[in-house]
């Protein structure tokens, strides 16, 4: 018999293969005490160069699969293999304490882990983190116990895990991982952005699939109605091999557009453009062919490390974006660190509720050399490409203000010095607080561009944290309280000569597309798999016909209504 | 020399006064082995007794001054003095292990203080802090060290102290203690709220008054400017007598409001309403000529208890409070808990951050027994006054809609039981959600009125917590966003026939006044204090004017523009 198990949409997609079940192993661990402690450290030995053949196979293959970046982590990890800190304390309790090698490993590495993982400091818990993947390896070799992995995976599967760790993302071979279902998980947990980013269909938080499923039995993977079926029937299989088809279909029909302009069926035409985190994602953003960038996040400069980036190393990074892009619009936006984000070296006191609190061009503005390092990055970068800065988080006309009046200091410096610096870069805010939202009519005379961020948007103006899921029903895009907003900040800005586009999950959405598109947004920013989706939707779209149904969308009382009339009117445009 | 520090405005007013410094007296306790174990248990017993004896007198005075519940503190501190449990401990241990009675008293309550404080239960923790309070006040016996405590005052002073917990102002004698001033706290810490509830000059968060100042002393206290003036000069306590005068006669001036009406001079009438936490408050409403309650926060009911309020509690106070105002209007709140309120006896999970969580309404909503309960009370007690009931923290227009629901429901079950229900109860919603104030206009079909809710709608709009010092500059009343979205909230409201009041700090406020007037607000609640002036301003105004200045407030761009703006064109009204 079949079994349907629902989770949540994290990726769309159909899948189709074996499960593998990625479950942490379970070792048991006995201390036994020995007699030739010579015999014990050359088993641990032995292990250890087998478990530093292994990274050295998974990095080099991460490394052709995804970037230099991703295998990091795994040269990170031999490098543990090599501290002799650690390898030579294990040798030394073998010895000493005449116990066998398993005991000796996991006394010696739990006591690291402790101590890593006290110290107040995200750096030092992500070597904790590290310190408890290898030893688990180092083990595996030890117990002579296989150790799952999806690196060296030879044949299509499926993965089924409680949670995938970022290391284990970073190992998935999309070669012959075709789709992963988690137990725990969210639609903006860190595994449902990554399987999308990855283009790989994806069911997260089911809650029960690694106690249901059963190791390479056969499993469906709906990613487009978040579930999955264990154990399908022929009919299933076959149906499903059907809609798999259809999908691969539908991409190919897809891929055509990757050349062309986003136009509508009344010839406007609309900016496309993606979201990144960093400039390796960037291959997502040509293969997708994006209009633009128009959102770069710079958080990942400052994440994972235990310094302040350089001004140098800022600056590579922004210039290799710019370069890449070559001429197309790439929005900047500053740092846009602490309310769930912080760095391990900058003081960021405990808050009660970080969302409304001390963040972004908050803390920037009072951090003025970390944000003036930034500025001068980017300033510099700005003659290899057509780069536009975007200011996080503005609440009031004076921030803006204040942190333009820094950014033209910091200009006028460099071409004091010689330092050539473009005339044309233009300088905008997020609008991601109702407060912006309200103001827009006066922001909009004092700024060159809006993009509005959606995510945080909705969660203030409803007053409901989205990563809360005792609240998260009432995280609603379609609320017509939203988009009011939306519709304000977009009249507000063309008012003034100025354009507005939108960086936040919505943007992406085919449900918001339409009304988006009726109320004049001029640029769509989305993650890159959303893009040709949304370039074939809009091109069978009119905008004035579109525009039509703006005063009527925006006098409903209800998400749900919203919902209900995009999906009646425009259902033959999205068929 | 006289020596000006400054803090935050608390309460206004003037206080000449000598320093009253409440600091915790710091006992030493030694350790000493003894042979005559009855001695010791003898001096422990007249130390019990002198405390017994003493805390009697500090309830009797705080019941005769402030009532009942006020004194309930210091009865459950007696109720500590006699628990076996405690004093049998201490008193083996002093024959045990033979040491002074000072070492056995600071142990045993040492160990009850931390096992109470460790769980996790807000009723067991204030347990830890009675027997602290009361440890100290035996010991102070025992050492003879004299306890300063203000309930046995004799003379006028200003108190002095690092900060006042409920329980030191609770026996604040109001004859004797002319003003206090703390080293920590803001403008909505507990003991600034209490200081404008007992009308007592304060200044708070000075950050060093306790170390500056010398007891006895002679201290100025300027709560209007928000700081004191230690060992004043002559020419300065003189001028601060003329100030103090002054304050005086004007205070007498406003006595002679009391019993009037609110009106401009174009004779047009606006309902000023007090904020009410307990039926005590009731004698400060009346005694200011309150026209009705905007506010009872029902909170109380539920808060410093080990189990919810039965029915019969909340009727007996909804109906003491609706009996008491006479037919005036009475808007009740329904339980706004979560948030950075918890109850000990219901499960409320931590949240990552609680002002944008599972609270108030939505709380409710999914605890329906707590809520049906709540709701029976208020209709039960309906038939005894002019009842509103207001639901809060409403962002969508079905939450209202279940919520009255349910109220229709328990209405028509206690109809069918016989039991009467006004005909009359308004049903009306806090707005205090941006996305509530976006969609007046489609709230104000389904409710009886609006209470907008600054301070919450304040920090939502600016996604700002109020209570984060380091972002409580974006806390902008003022603010053209927080305007314009309470100007359109009152405009939906008169649109639809309904009537919109305000009930968060800024309806007391001489800056919003006008603006607010202007704007057509119909109700203002605000804390007792605040009404005498406010009627004398309201009434020195004409609504007419005020309205003509709404179109350039709600154009200008920044808070302080506002602020400089109606300072300038009120000033004559003002003085």
């Amino acid at each position: 018999m079949s079994q349907k198990i629902v989770g949540v949409k994290a990726s769309t997609g159909i899948a189709i293969g074996k499960v593998f079940l990625l479950a942490n192993p379970e070792f048991e661990i006995k201390t036994i005490s020995i007699e030739e402690p010579q015999v014990e450290i050359k088993r641990f030995q032995d292990a250890l160069d087998k478990a530093k053949v292994e990274l050295q196979g998974i990095a080099q293959h991460v490394e052709a699969q995804m970037g230099v970046d991703k295998a990091d982590i795994f040269k990170a990890h031999l490098l543990v293999l090599e501290d002799p800190e650690l390898v030579d304390s294990i040798q030394t309790k073998i010895e000493q304490d005449r116990v066998n090698a398993e005991s000796a490993l996991d006394e010696v590495a739990s006591g690291f882990i402790l101590l890593f993982e006290q110290m107040d400091n995200e750096y030092m818990k992500e070597r904790a983190a590290d310190i408890r993947d290898v030893t688990k390896r180092v083990m595996s070799h030890l117990l002579g116990v296989e150790f799952a992995t999806p690196a060296n995976l030879t044949e299509e599967v499926i993965i089924v895990a409680e949670d995938l760790t970022p290391s284990d993302t970073a190992q998935l071979d999309r070669r012959y991982v075709k789709g992963f279902v988690t137990d725990i998980g969210g639609r903006t947990s860190h595994s449902a952005i990554m399987a999308r980013s990855l283009e790989i269909p994806a069911v997260v938080g089911t809650r029960e699939i690694t106690r249901a499923a059963r190791f390479a039995s056969t499993i469906i993977l709906d990613g487009h109605e978040g579930f999955v079926i264990l154990d399908p029937s022929e009919e299933e299989v076959a149906a499903y091999r059907r809609k798999k088809a259809e999908d691969e279909a539908q991409k190919a029909e897809l891929l055509k557009l990757v050349e062309q302009k986003t136009v509508t069926t009344d010839d406007h035409h609309v900016e496309l453009a993606a979201n990144i985190g960093s400039p390796e994602d960037l291959v997502g953003v040509l293969a997708n062919g994006a209009e633009g960038v128009g959102l770069f996040r710079t958080e990942f400069l400052y994440m994972g490390r235990d310094n302040f980036p350089t001004e140098e190393e800022q600056y590579d990074a922004y210039r290799q974006v710019l370069e890449r892009m070559e001429g197309k619009p790439v929005v900047i936006r500053t740092l846009d660190i602490g309310g769930d984000k912080h760095l391990s070296y900058l003081d960021m006191p405990e808050e009660l509720n970080p969302f409304l609190g001390f963040r972004a061009i908050r803390l920037c503005l009072d951090n003025q050399d970390l944000f003036r390092t930034q500025l001068r990055a980017l300033l510099r970068a700005s003659v290899f490409g057509n780069l536009k800065i975007m200011f996080p988080m503005i609440a009031t006309i004076e921030e803006f203000q204040q942190a333009k009046a820094i950014l033209e200091e910091e200009k006028a410096g460099l071409r004091d010095r010689g330092v050539a610096v473009s005339d044309e870069i233009e300088v905008g805010i997020m609008i991601e607080i109702p407060a912006a939202a309200m103001m827009a009519d006066q922001l909009a005379q004092v700024v060159d561009f809006f993009s509005i961020g959606t995510n945080d948007l909705i969660q203030y103006t409803m007053a409901a944290d989205r990563m809360n899921e005792r609240v998260a029903y009432l995280y609603q895009p379609y609320h017509p309280a939203v988009l009011r907003l939306i519709h304000q900040v977009i009249k507000a800005a063309h008012a003034k000569g100025k354009w507005a586009g939108m960086c936040g999950e919505m943007a992406g959405d085919p449900i918001a597309i339409p009304i988006l598109l009726g109320m004049g947004l001029d640029e769509f920013s989305m993650s890159a798999a959303s893009i040709l989706p949304a370039r074939q939707l809009l091109g069978r779209m009119s905008r004035e016909e579109a525009a039509k149904h703006t005063d009527s969308v925006l006098s409903m009382s209800s998400s749900k209504q919203v919902e209900e009339f995009v999906r009646r009117t425009f259902e033959q445009i999205n068929n």
